[in-house]
């Protein structure tokens, strides 16, 4: 009896990537010894084909955002990554091409991050590609780095340059120049911040991941903290391509602010933690910049110019609905 | 500013079901004590619409079905269930009764198989209904039941009926008479066998859930174990529908054992555990029955009838590509 092309598939591609606790992709489920004396940091993110990643993207940075953007979720907690599950819909008359590169992009940032397939699905779809992650990372107990810590009176700073990930999409479809593809890979291939995440444990009051818009994510964490937020135009940062952008786009900020896909940490701390954290910063070789802070009231979030001139907001940020 | 209609989505229909870990779904991750000295069993299935079920299905047997094939995951590790995420990829102008009662279906097996939701994520597609979900059991460490313990000389046994899942498609279809809608039942909604599955450890040899079809299945049991399997016709144990079925299909059979969806647990064990393995199936008021064994040689699955004549099986099983 011949196994099904399905298994064949598994083999090929999936099958290099497992974790010894993956029991070789060919048991029912993964078994998996948590490492001692810690919490369990859990999360999932779905991409669809033509909504998260577009069709001629690169296979390999599919598989490597799709990673990526669990490990932000796990950054933003401050946890170390342990291992994920993965299930992938294809349509039937699927490109073996396409999927080579998706599983060497996950191969690729599997010894990046130092984690490893522990079990999944795959499955057909009639539809376009739909892929889910769920990873999972630890953190000592009770440490984690949580939205509902922060407090009115609180810096907030963000890592990176906000605003890249947007225009990577619009530079991907041909609506904006992008010398060098710089804006592109940062669409394609977000950094999640594991280093500085885990580094600001016992030092944030709060954090999350910036994934969509600056602005809206802010207001979760606002809403999560009962704060409001106040953001700086001018101490946001930016890349050298995202500020040539706004050069030409004199009232561009607000897009650069609600664009989504950033995969930076939003955190709050106390002013007296400004030194640590920039020194602690420092040494993840991780950019930090305070671009607010957070005022008592509702949940608002407001965006000011130099001379303290409210700067409207527009639309807060992405939604799938 | 107010939320995207995402985050009421999630509001509306996600937030109930939490578990305490989830803080809320309002953070980027959850956050889990496993149980101190047990090993964690994960695993992961999706399901796509029109693929794995109807899109006339009733929607809490849609969210019921999902979380019932991956706790037969469970079942089939001797594993007991600790909770799950969820990822839902749904049209943009998805049916908000639909998502209603697929919460709804999820809330019930919540409560009657005692777990709860752990984080996931909303997202839209272009196409169909793509779900999945990754669950976490327990068990003692070491003790999991896995499908490469078993051994020649040994007996194959079988939780409940076959073949009602594949009769099940049919008669959704209108191509089987299905009086009292029992065959659809079974195939809406799956039993997991997760009291026998932890009944079954220390006992059984080597454990899988049926979902692509028997034959197939114990054929990766055989494989895993490297050992042949001899199924008996005439011990396969069939529901009273089914075997009507049968008595107007007479060459059916291998329809049965090649059709999935079965979700009951095949296991191994040596003949001398029979009495022992009955004692425990009665106490978990699961039914089983010993329908073949293992032999020495290639990982080959032969149907005999009550002669030892060889029935052809035809096709091995479910194929997705």
């Amino acid at each position: 009896m011949t196994l099904p092309p399905e298994f064949d598939l598994i083999d090929r591609h999936f099958r290099p990537l497992a974790d010894p606790g993956a029991l070789n992709l060919a048991d029912d489920a993964a078994l998996l010894r948590p490492p001692p004396g810690r919490e369990l940091v859990l999360a999932a993110d779905a991409m669809v084909e033509n909504v998260h990643f577009l069709s001629d993207d690169p296979p390999e940075t599919v598989g490597r955002k799709l990673l990526r953007t669990n490990l932000s979720d796990l950054a933003a907690m401050g946890a170390a990554p342990l291992g994920y599950l993965l299930t992938v819909a294809l349509p039937r008359g699927y490109d073996a091409a396409w999927l080579a590169g998706f599983a060497a992009g996950l191969a690729m940032d599997q010894r990046e991050f130092g984690l490893a397939i522990l079990g999944g699905d795959t499955v057909s779809t009639t539809g376009p590609v739909s892929l889910s992650l769920t990873i999972l990372g630890h953190v000592a107990p009770g440490t984690a780095l949580r939205r509902d810590g922060a407090a009115a009176g609180q810096d907030l700073w963000v890592s990176g340059s906000i605003g890249d990930g947007a225009l990577g999409l619009q530079a991907r479809r041909g609506l904006v120049t992008d010398p060098g593809d710089y804006l592109a890979g940062r669409y394609q291939l977000p950094q999640p911040r594991l280093a500085l995440g885990q580094a600001l444990v016992g030092l944030a009051t709060a954090a999350m991941d910036v994934s969509d818009g600056l602005a809206q994510d802010l207001g979760h964490l606002c809403r999560a903290s009962r704060c409001g937020g106040v953001l700086k135009a001018d101490a946001v940062p930016l890349s050298a391509a995202a500020a040539s952008w706004l050069r030409s786009h004199p009232d561009g900020l607000p897009e650069l602010l609600t664009g989504g896909d950033d995969y930076e940490l939003l955190f709050a701390a106390p002013a007296g933690a400004a030194a640590e954290i920039a020194r602690r910063a420092e040494a993840c070789g991780t950019a930090v910049a305070r671009i607010g802070h957070l005022v008592p009231g509702e949940p608002a979030v407001t965006l000011r110019d130099g001379a303290g001139a409210e700067i409207p907001l527009g639309r807060s940020g992405w939604s799938h609905f």
